[in-house]
């Protein structure tokens, strides 16, 4: 069997809560005669959810959500099994561009995004893609702050369902998630050791609670940097050293981004970092650790290892940027964690559910708790974990005491 | 110096934000001609804010919350300073409610209340008290949700400011306060080790994750039960074991209640439980371990230590009940540490004063956010601690990508 | 029942491996005939210890082993259950080795210490005490680095048992028992918080290990200082911070000594330390914190809650002493958890008979491996935990692959 | 540049103690004119101390000492640079054996082992081999395990270092590196969630103790089995479930072995396990898990993913199983961290040295404490961390008091 195929079907075995909506829904193919354009990281994951939409009965067509992301085996592997894939993992930047403007083109009815590129483009350079879009997901932090920038305008043209904000997805995927890849990366790609070393996580959102609970758990010291003032005072109640960042760069051994914004560290710190620095990205876009400025002042560079790229700066020192400063768990690794991307993924095929047979405003929208709750009880079922129920009298008792 | 002062003169040193509030608004005394009823566990750290509140202009009267977690000698030394206080430790709950009523007749103008009794007791049976009243803060979960629920009946006659929702005041009182100083209080008044033994912890809210996040950190095996699928899938992540009580009944040394519930173990469960099992409760009412069913079923009740009373079955076994039941952390030990009530009572100060100066519809009212951010500053600064401040470009990232 | 009473009660249901000695070898009387000296931490289980060696046949004598780590109540309890004790809390220095002097007139037959002072002093101001000894164990490491210093010099006289070098002590007490206590005490003494908060923790023995992991899991940040460089890397590997008490003096909001030695925390530290600092000590003799720079350097000096010493210096500052440097878990709480005491007891009582029944020449001997083994063997069988026993074939494996 | 050489520019840069070693000896070329036989896990760590010990004189002849862990870009490399290397990653277990040989046919002065086959093959098959052989540092707990029983039964002919009884080397190596790479290795190549899953841990030596904190740290719930009550016991008291495996058989997501015992995990386990089960070795040989039970009793038999075989069984149920049962870490990933073999490999080059220049007799020695002492030393003061010395005073005190 085609390595493509080998993962999509390790996958599967792993994601119970896909194969419980396929045997709940399917029968009634809930998507049929919809058009459904997903933006994603393709692999196995991400071509296991595609398979279950279509089973569901939508026609799917999909590209990458990140030029680095895309596996070709398993993008092969799903247009064998009869789907429309543009995307592919040497394309540049303007090959991406053009996969995006491809899945326009088909006009689909709904949209999964995930970072909000596809929907974005289909708002501005490409919009009669608008024509007969009803609505969209979107899976990320950022693309949801996007989405609600564009909404603040008035630009928003559909309803938008928040897939990241479920309880299912944020608090699972993006701590446990991020939290687990995000070190399976960094431990696979440079064979490092983690304990006992000095971990600088910025940004403590949920992403970087799970990369610092996981650097600690690893036997690593781990210094937190911050620009809200509560979530760094949570920080410094979790036992993490807090400070800026310009004091940090002066101490880390491994440096993880993790924030949404753009240049958070930067030609400043790089100056002022120890020889042989490890640079990782663990939010969406590539911004973060400013890799512009480091080609701009490094004198030497070169492939250190696969994925590892070293800069060699003026001052004799060397830091080493992981997938050059792309999403390190994705670009430089197999993503999340297989079973948190199911829960993930039960948000998003019961969401788009809900948007195929509602008809809502243009709008950021909430997950249903409904959603969320059936993801947990259908999540902690296929442990085999039995929770208790509230009784008569309590349940009196929480309304009216 | 007397016991009372010289507790209250300990705290003053650990408490700086309330010398930093104490020092930026006692000139302008923003509380002056307003008559505060305060209901509150009375002990050292309470009793430094009612100092306050005096010092910001505020004639200040208190009474406790629950009849055992006043500390008499605290009282006594806030008598000797002015105040006007009506508790007392060993008062039965008809003396409480007398006290509870005391401070009504006073007619106050704001309430400071503390699980809800005050200003519940005003609107049901001594509606006289509310013809001054102007708002309300309140402190914990439980006494919310019984301000939501009168709410939803159209019975609130007062604006009430939800300080257990600010996040300077749960993310850290609930978790990190009570997880703390339950242990702290098992420990002390058990002297039973903790490592190596399964502790259960009933509810995975702010405060359950506090204390088994504490459990584990003191080497206990902790299992979770909970009613609320998300809750308990976050538990099992956190890599704790989840079950249904009925199952942990059988496995637990340790038992501890934080659910805002009733009967969460009761007569079924204390018959499944191994001799010598510890039952304490965390959670603000002493309804959730049933204790009315243990006194029931008990053929022999003694007090095995001060604050533990032993309970032997007709199986043989014995469980020992700490403080009755009741909060096991405020009336077996000395509440939350100093620091953490530090930042709740400049939630509390800080919410008062804006309760002074504006006029609201009943209802119940979050924290201004500007309090929360103001607070957490105000904190790092006092721990010598900076954060990094966005830039143009960040802020400008931030809203316009 | 009067309290001393009660507190022996307690303690004996938490105590499963002393109970299991009693039904195995009571009938016997092993000891019979023998008068055992004690020199210990006079509290419940030390208390039950002496106990069970009465009833194991021996006439038992027993004194303290720090002056005020005895409790009163249940040394008298002690008395009316029939066993001879010179012990007393507020006793001073001198009253301490009075009491010494008056067990060893008794001329023990075997010697049951605790740090050493009581066999010390039968070597030297005392020697008529070393007719009928036929031998000592000793509890502490403290201890024993002393009769091997005595050894070293050939002056040691009787066969001495290394009861802390049992793994079953050392590797439960000293770091388990010594790590909760130790915290325990601290909390209930201060009423502070500890999550965020720095606790430097000086020796990274067995004892600092427990005191560090403890502070973790509290949620301190933890800094360690060492004079032994393969513990301080194991410190570093294992996620904490390693410097200088020079450079740690500065940062911490807690110091804790565990190190065995003289002087570990003194004036030039003092100095340099933040306002509000705590100080305690967990290790055997209260030389650790240099208390007497303190009296030398203070402007003041005042009780500022129970057991907390406040020093306020010249520069303004003020540090807090807990237990006025004495092992802090001891003189300021209730000493180790119940069951852990149970652990080192058993090695205590097993090893006693062991002395009993060998005559061994003058010299420091391991406990018999056999013991820590039953030991172990009992605990888990109390527990209820099963484990493996090896195959034929893995046995065989074992030795001749 | 070729991937082998780019491997072992990579560890270069984070070996900081072979490089002291380098600078310090180098020039006195302390192994000059002897012959070495190398026996080690081929890769890019192992390959920087080859380099080193030519450096520092000696003619270097490296083979494998598992089949499986060579990688074949790293031989060349190490060929390229000059040294003799037989060993293939291909290679079955008569190859590997002939290789062995090819070694012992150059009659080396000292002898490198990793598992003690070199050296046993030297004392059985291949006996001319010891003719010119002066000494043996050996690696392994399996290894000495193995020198041990030679020396018991009287037919151990050469002096060998307990390199892996260091300090340095058990404690840091068996621990932090073992328990890191083995969850690297179990991640990369199933891309499977720890988290809220159940991890099996066999035995709690050092690399179990290590791989059970890693299993923690990364949000497992971890059930530990082991035959020694003793190290069952303070498994019980880190927090982990204790019990047989027969027990765990039913409830394990992964199993990991680390008992240097044979047939831990057998038939009657593998017919109880869950389906999806994972199993993988940390043990140095492959008989740990018994792979030759699961190939009879499988009905199908398939690569699931790269290093991951699947088995299905006559119950339906799948176990996958990593590496073959090899050593999961080496054979399956990158093995231990860099820095990690630094410590271990600075222990071999200058336990090598010392056998250079001692004269032994037969029999298992420990490595010298100076030694330990000046790695620890060596390694603090790469990272830049100070520690305390003892003061005269200090001293004098340990001594005398």
């Amino acid at each position: 069997m085609k390595s493509g195929h080998v993962k999509i079907d390790w996958v599967y075995r792993f994601m119970p809560l896909l194969k419980s909506i396929e045997e709940e829904y399917g029968p009634q193919k809930p998507l049929k005669e919809l058009r459904i354009g997903m933006s994603i990281h393709l692999e196995a994951k991400t071509a296991r959810l595609a398979l279950l939409l279509r089973d569901l009965g939508a026609e799917v067509i999909v590209t990458g959500s990140n030029p680095l992301s895309t596996q070709d085996d398993v993008a092969e592997a799903l247009r064998e099994r009869g789907l429309t894939v543009y995307a592919k993992r040497t394309e540049d930047e303007r090959v991406y561009m053009d996969n995006i403007k491809k899945v326009l083109t088909t006009q689909p009815h709904l949209i999964l995004d995930d970072g909000a590129d596809l929907t974005v483009t289909a708002h501005t350079e490409y919009q009669e893609a608008l024509k007969n879009l009803r609505g969209v997901t979107e899976e990320t932090t950022t693309g949801l702050r996007r989405f609600r920038a564009l909404h603040k305008k008035g630009l928003l043209k559909v309803p938008v369902i928040a897939v990241n904000d479920a309880f299912t997805k944020h608090l699972f995927d993006n701590r446990y998630g991020t939290g687990q890849s995000t070190w399976d990366s960094i431990m696979r790609n440079t064979n490092l050791n983690v304990a006992g070393k000095i971990a600088v996580v910025c940004g403590y959102g949920w992403c970087g609670k799970g990369i610092a609970m996981r650097a600690r758990g690893l036997g690593a010291r781990v210094i937190v940097t911050e620009v809200d003032p509560v979530k760094a005072l949570e920080a410094v109640m979790d036992g993490f050293e807090v400070m800026k960042i310009s004091q940090a760069a002066k101490l880390g051994d491994f440096f993880i981004t993790a924030t949404g914004n753009t240049k958070v560290i930067s030609e400043k710190e790089f100056l002022e970092m120890k020889d042989g620095a490890i640079l990782a990205n663990a939010g969406h876009f590539d911004v973060e650790v400013d890799v512009r400025a480091l080609e701009r002042i490094c004198v030497e560079k070169y492939e250190a290892r696969p994925n590892v790229t070293a800069y060699r700066l003026a001052n004799g020192k060397v830091l080493y940027l992981l997938a050059q400063g792309r999403l390190v768990n994705l670009a430089a690794a197999d993503g999340h964690p297989v079973e948190i991307m199911d829960l993930s993924f039960a948000v998003q095929a019961l969401s788009l559910i809900h948007l195929a047979k509602t008809n809502l405003e243009p709008g950021v929208y909430p997950v249903p708790s409904h959603i969320d709750e059936k993801i947990a009880r259908m999540k902690l079922a296929s442990m085999k974990i039995e929770i208790d129920e509230l009784s008569e009298e309590q349940r009196s008792y929480l309304e009216n005491y």
